[in-house]
């Protein structure tokens, strides 16, 4: 490969990596995709991501970003490309507490942003399970999602500038610390999200918050999906829009984690069907400061919420965490969603949003759908119901991909009749590149593809994914 | 001009306007722009809208959407287009309050979409003066500002879908309710802000947000700008984020409200430099519903905290409203901005930001360029101080276009030097079209012109603005 003295030129050849050295890149969490590129390179520097780029465009090489690789839908799958690796661009640049911002690289993993924002007394709001190892640019490539968007948004509302350079090496300076800028046509938007096909992101100014002082966290069983929508609103009412978290874990998905967890316990002494996980973050110190008898306002307010609910028949029961290690229970079960949902083969995984007054009506209609199917089907759901963002999953009873084809079929057909995303909070990757071409609005598609064409006239950037040709 | 028997055939002559019909859409607010349009077109479905594109992309007729005309930076400035107004798309189509979200045409009046919202108990956050008559296609267009933004983010941070018309008469869906879609390029970020270059908007669905039950509104006057950053921080603590505006009106604006509006009052018996006018919005009951002693909880915090900071110096006087006409009083000293400040011919006038800790800085130096200009210049300044947007007015000692265009220089680059943007909320326009050309990342600029020639190939849509050749 006639390149690879170049890149070895532009970034010592300890950063240009072949063969049994590129192990580390050559498996993503799922396992469902293949991954062998031709070289791994890590520059260390913006000016050499770009010359990196530069070679790659004049070869016509394709280029495959990847900071912790912990997506879910083969974003970083590939066969032959060079994979660029932003994991040395890994620096928190600055953190300006006043203005409430941090700079920092895109290799930087988010558990660092949180413990950087923390020593401040701020939070980075951006939570999901893979914290550990999921670096900002993908979060910010893939515009993730997690359990925190009710409050504070998905990962492009949490970042004020970025910089990206392009496909032919070009820099583009978006590095803004503004909260008003409307100087043009908003490009930022336009590359958070686009799974590095029109770039490389490779740094961020990111929005902190103020660090909740209390919490209060609980899980609530209510009759069914409607009424939990009606808790939603009236603690989001009762607490001025402080709800964090609004999780819905059916009765399926804690059968699961029982079954599949050492040691895990029910959250009632009863089974129900619909159980709600509620997080009200308290970040004013009149709802966080105990009072004499020592109850804090913001935990006495929801408990006292539920109760008067619960009276009127709307909450079925509650538990409401007493002190840190029942809220982390509660997250465990919760965040266990990975471990215990994913049986390699033979499931079929679905990250899809609809509108929020229809996800009952869309649910009994999935179930209905995959049961003429599949008779035996078994589902389990987990969902950010705050936001209609549903991670089904279906079991078939045959391991027979023209079934688990047809599921996928049913569960998105649903999903576009009420006016739902196939793509909610993952992204669209290798997997859903399909679903693209067949669902998504086709003159947004051609305006998708023109503007590829544009930025990255070539090709390079991370060919086969998001834009279907 | 061949294409008026076109545009008759598709709109029917009574909405196809020239000669004096024409002269409402003559003139825009400033006064300071030509617009000479060759028909102005009124469609009354989107399906119109994409006839009247169609028709004007073959003939390669230059096309100006507009809708209340309300903007600042001559967007609408034309000579022989054909502008295309969206008021007659006017209609609510569906509010949802569950769901919290209203689907709306492009050409609704602001004040009508908050009295739909009222009418839920529910409220659209998007404040600006001229919400009388501006609409929500240019609101959209311009990603308008306002005096909430720091509660309730800029108008792309409050629409989850648009409809597009692009030049060649496409119809673009994005119509999405949804609070995460991840399906491809995020096309509804960048058509709003986008001016009308690439498209035009004939509707929206809006997010709502529950209203505030209770406001607490004060004057405040602090020793100096780095103090009133300070207040908001602690403010915003001490109420867990719940501060909706906070706008900086220096003694200069103070006094120039006093000599132009009759019967205007001071806010304080005595005059300072640094005053600030803050608004909190309780939503929740336990801070709206008045005590056994009348007290309002959220009025009563913030009568505290202001007690306590003038204790020990960092508030020099502060005035709470009592009551909705104090209230009243207070926005309409701020909102009486556009009134008292515009000389035509006599200043130059910016909407700038700046990030929040360089406020002061930023300010300081302005002063510092603008008096090397010109000793005697009078500058008066009023600013969204929560975003760092600042509506800086210069008034030179002579009115010569030299010296103002040396000011409008002063102020661009120091605004530059801090990392700031010379267009925070009013857009680009057509008054801004060469700053963009000298001070807008020169890359970035050139993906601008890269997306526009790949999704308007013809330019005809809104030629001359935003994006310089």
């Amino acid at each position: 490969m006639s390149i690879l003295n170049d890149l070895k030129n532009v970034l010592g050849a300890e950063y240009v990596l072949t063969g049994d050295a590129t192990a580390k890149w050559q498996k993503d969490w799922t396992g469902d995709y293949e991954l062998n590129p031709a070289v791994v390179v890590r520059p260390g520097t913006t000016a050499e991501v770009a010359a990196v780029l530069r070679i790659a465009n004049e070869a016509e090489f394709a280029v495959v970003p990847v900071s912790g690789n912990t997506g879910l839908t083969g974003a970083t799958a590939n066969n032959g490309a060079i994979m660029l690796s932003v994991d040395r661009l890994n620096d928190v640049r600055k953190i300006d507490p006043d203005a409430r911002s941090m700079t920092v690289g895109a290799g930087i993993i988010l558990s660092s942003i949180h413990d950087a924002a923390d020593a401040h007394d701020l939070i980075f709001p951006l939570i999901f399970g893979a914290r550990g190892s999921a670096m900002i640019g993908g979060a910010l490539s893939t515009n993730a999602g997690g359990s925190n968007v009710l409050r504070y948004g998905n990962t492009r509302d949490l970042c004020l500038g970025i910089e990206v350079v392009l496909a032919d090496g070009r820099i583009v300076n978006l590095m803004s610390e503004l909260h008003k800028d409307n100087s043009g046509l908003n490009l930022r938007h336009l590359m958070i999200g686009a799974e590095g096909t029109l770039g490389v992101i490779t740094a961020a100014v990111l929005k902190l918050f103020p660090k909740p002082r209390a919490y209060a966290t609980a899980m609530v069983a209510v009759p069914t999906i409607e009424d939990a929508l009606r808790l939603l609103n009236q603690i989001q009412d009762a607490t001025g829009g402080a709800v964090e978290a609004f999780e819905y874990m059916p009765r399926p998905y804690i059968d699961r984690h029982i079954e599949r967890i050492k040691d895990a316990r029910r959250p009632f002494d009863d089974a129900y069907d619909v159980n709600i996980m509620i997080e009200i973050g308290a970040t004013a110190p009149k709802d966080a400061t105990p009072r004499d008898n020592g109850a804090i306002p913001v935990v006495a307010q929801l408990e006292e919420t539920l109760a008067a609910m619960f009276e009127d028949g709307r909450v079925l029961d509650a538990v409401v965490a007493q002190n840190e290690a029942q809220r982390r229970e509660m997250w465990a079960r919760r965040e266990a969603a990975g471990e215990i949902l994913f049986d390699a083969g033979h499931c079929v995984n679905t990250d899809i949003a609809v509108p929020l007054s229809k996800v009952g009506p869309a649910l009994r209609s999935i179930t209905t759908r995959l049961q003429s199917i599949d008779p035996d089907v078994h589902e389990i759901i987990v969902a950010h119901l705050g936001d209609g963002n549903i991670h089904h999953t279906s079991y078939p009873s045959r391991n027979e991909p023209d079934i688990m084809a047809a599921m996928i079929e049913a569960v998105e057909d649903v999903v576009q009749e009420f006016g739902g995303s196939f793509s909610a909070e993952h992204g669209v990757g290798k997997s859903k590149l399909d679903t693209m071409r067949r669902r998504k609005d086709p003159v947004a598609l051609d305006v998708m593809r023109a503007i590829k064409s544009a930025v990255d006239p070539k090709g390079i950037m991370n060919p086969g994914k998001v834009i279907p040709t």
